[in-house]
């Protein structure tokens, strides 16, 4: 009798129990469904909500489920921002750099961007055609392709469209939406020049064609010499299969080279001896001069670096200590020092390079720093193996001017200046 | 009119692609959410299910939303698995080795292992209290915590009980339950050096006694040496704030010891002249030898490899290339080299290194290989940056025995076995 109580009033509270999860869960849906409001797609992905006891140590946690894909704490909010272009299917997301910590960027939290929306593949149908100059023609499915040796690559990837509102003016008020659209994640997949390999490169040829999957059969010419030399085709990304958003299952990866080079829901590379003159390397990704001719194929993504914290939104909370840390990458080689300014560039000290130091990867800074209360501008300056040093905004301009649209647009890999007010307010600000 | 007819016909398809997603996503909700069945507190993480067109090229991809944090794939099913313990608080899962690429764990893959299961704490009230043989004691909001310099470190943290059902004899089918409690992140933080000189540690200090703030109260010695070399307090993980499961807000990191003294959900620190005996350290996590003592503070992890793919289980379908891929990793230091047998161990191949080979983190090793299509036994063995040659099971037991719980328990790090039968399938067998 006792034990059916005791089992009875088990139950009861385990109803209650489930009757809360339910409810909670519920409430999370509608909240994050957007049924009645933003109409997303996505169920909420802070679904884990738990109730939070004043001493966790007092009561038991919560229990490991049997089978499990884990998702973040309910207390952390950081999402992907929208550009608000004029439809969501062409347009992108951004990462929020700002609350960003090493190298590494968080899958859920990749930039996107896209020229027709996500494409939704299934991998076992999914098949990869390279044809034209080349000996045998072939397709590949995905099994196909995890059957090659395969290889690893932790880089980043960077939109060359990437700041494009901050040239004439500062327009963006956080790193998110200054810089967010670079990412670094640990790719893998097979070296193209296996697979070009595998269907023999004609005598002549010299460039190829890689083209999307999706909507927007998103297309780019490669030159072959590049292919050959460290390109690979992605279908991992941080351990695991890559994001639908970027690409599943397949992508091309372009190491340096402009994001949408790295070519998304790859299905097709056309072997050729020149360049295809697509219309995204032709009407757009090129860079207006002032002499009102055009550079065509500016592929390497230049050293840049910025700081993303303290930046744009952020206050200080009083004088004192306050480390500077931000985030440099070429497309070039590894990062070889990251200078930093608190004062718009009239003196700059050497910045920590957190190790490991990659080639075409996030290299992460860090710079201790005494707040006197007063008026500061912080400034990073990064220099790759080349040689070559991120330069200002004013050395930028100088060369590309301010013709092209929005006031020239790709490639703007120019120093970024925080302007830090009396009262511990950080802002945007051109100083140069 | 024309207008109007499209506009009301557009809200009709609007109308009725809601109430599709709605309904896709309740299914998934009482799918995933078990309140018919598995009991879980989670919302499906394959919340985002899309039709899946027969041409993806040929229709709008799905839109990117203003406010995201993306998942992955729908076709994507990999999960952690759940050893099956009494309780599911204390418990453990484990990572699936066999789907990993590269050298960066998912995190929503990455193991757990609790005692009291994952405790919900709300991170503007944690603390951490530091105090014993110290000058000033003093608590740390999370706040103070994040205001230090920070580092990061990718690296591994691997549970001294993993694969301690295979002492004896081949027991688990899987190299997900034979070696599943092992992860690799990038965690970021804070040296605890530097936590430590901000109270003052006195003469005569030597240890430190570190205490999770989940039900178990999970507490355990660290030498002080060991804590000023190299130890952290950990908030960051893989890019974003560390996950629930993996200690949030806080965890304690001790490069390259056994997993249970990086003390998750960190509440407390107490310096003291000697070890704390805890029940962690003594009636647990001990390694019991044939003469019936036991070593006590066997902390370091030693080198270790193991095959993640051909692995039990898996089949492969016909003689040829198949490529041998897999991880090594030492609490060491750095893995120097790794060789692998086919023939169980008579003769080795030295398996290629994927850079950037790391110190205390996971290592990526392939070797290409054809098979004949015979019986064959896969083993890999690796040696670290200190000389050390990972043991075969025979070596490893002499000197162990196999006597203690479970016939020996912690710290097997022997050279794993996979035997290929002349039809492909792959199993987990003893060959030493």
């Amino acid at each position: 009798m006792a034990d059916n109580r005791l089992q009875d009033a088990w139950r009861a509270r385990l109803v209650a129990s489930e009757r809360r999860r339910f409810l909670r869960a519920m409430a999370a849906l509608s909240a994050g469904s957007g049924i009645a409001s933003t109409g997303s797609a996505q169920a909420p992905q802070t679904a884990g909500v738990h109730d939070v006891p004043a001493d966790a140590s007092k009561v038991q946690g919560y229990p490991l489920e049997d089978e499990s894909y884990g998702t973040r704490s309910q207390f952390e909010t950081e999402v992907r921002r929208r550009f608000k272009t004029a439809t969501p299917q062409s347009s992108w997301t951004m990462t929020p750099l700002e609350s960003g910590v090493g190298i590494v960027t968080p899958s859920g939290l990749h930039f996107e961007r896209s020229h027709g929306g996500t494409a939704v593949i299934d991998p076992a149908k999914h098949m990869l055609f390279v044809h034209g100059m080349v000996r045998t023609p072939k397709k590949f499915t995905m099994r196909d392709i995890k059957r090659f040796p395969a290889m690893s690559r932790i880089m980043f990837v960077e939109c060359s469209g990437n700041g494009l509102t901050e040239w004439s003016k500062p327009t963006m008020r956080t790193v998110q939406f200054t810089h967010g659209l670079t990412s670094t994640s640990e790719w893998t997949g097979v070296p193209l020049s296996t697979i070009l390999s595998e269907v023999g490169v004609k005598p002549g040829a010299a460039w190829l064609l890689a083209e999307g999957g999706d909507a927007a059969a998103m297309t780019r010419s490669i030159p072959l010499a590049k292919a050959m030399s460290d390109c690979f085709v992605a279908y991992g990304q941080n351990g695991e299969a890559i994001r639908p958003e970027q690409g599943y299952p397949l992508r091309l990866m372009v190491p340096g080279y402009e994001g949408n080079m790295h070519i998304k829901w790859l299905r097709r590379i056309e072997v050729s001896d020149a360049p295809f003159m697509t219309r995204e390397e032709t009407s757009k990704y090129t860079d207006l001069l002032p002499s009102g001719k055009a550079v065509q194929f500016s592929f390497e993504m230049e050293a840049k670096s910025v700081i993303t914290s303290p930046s744009g939104e952020m206050t200080l909370d009083g004088p004192g200590f306050h480390e500077i840390t931000g985030i440099a990458w070429s497309g070039r080689g590894a990062i070889r020092r990251v200078d930093v300014s608190v004062d718009g560039g009239r003196t700059w000290r050497n910045a920590a390079l957190q190790s490991p130091v990659l080639p075409i990867c996030h290299t992460r800074f860090r710079l201790p720093w005494r707040w006197d209360g007063k008026e500061a501008i912080l400034q990073s300056r990064c220099v790759d193996t080349t040689g070559y040093t991120q330069p200002t905004l004013g050395q930028l301009i100088a060369v590309r001017g301010l013709n092209g649209p929005l006031g020239s647009i790709y490639h703007l890999n120019a120093i970024q200046s925080w302007h830090v007010a009396s009262d511990g307010k950080v802002t945007n600000v051109h100083a140069y």
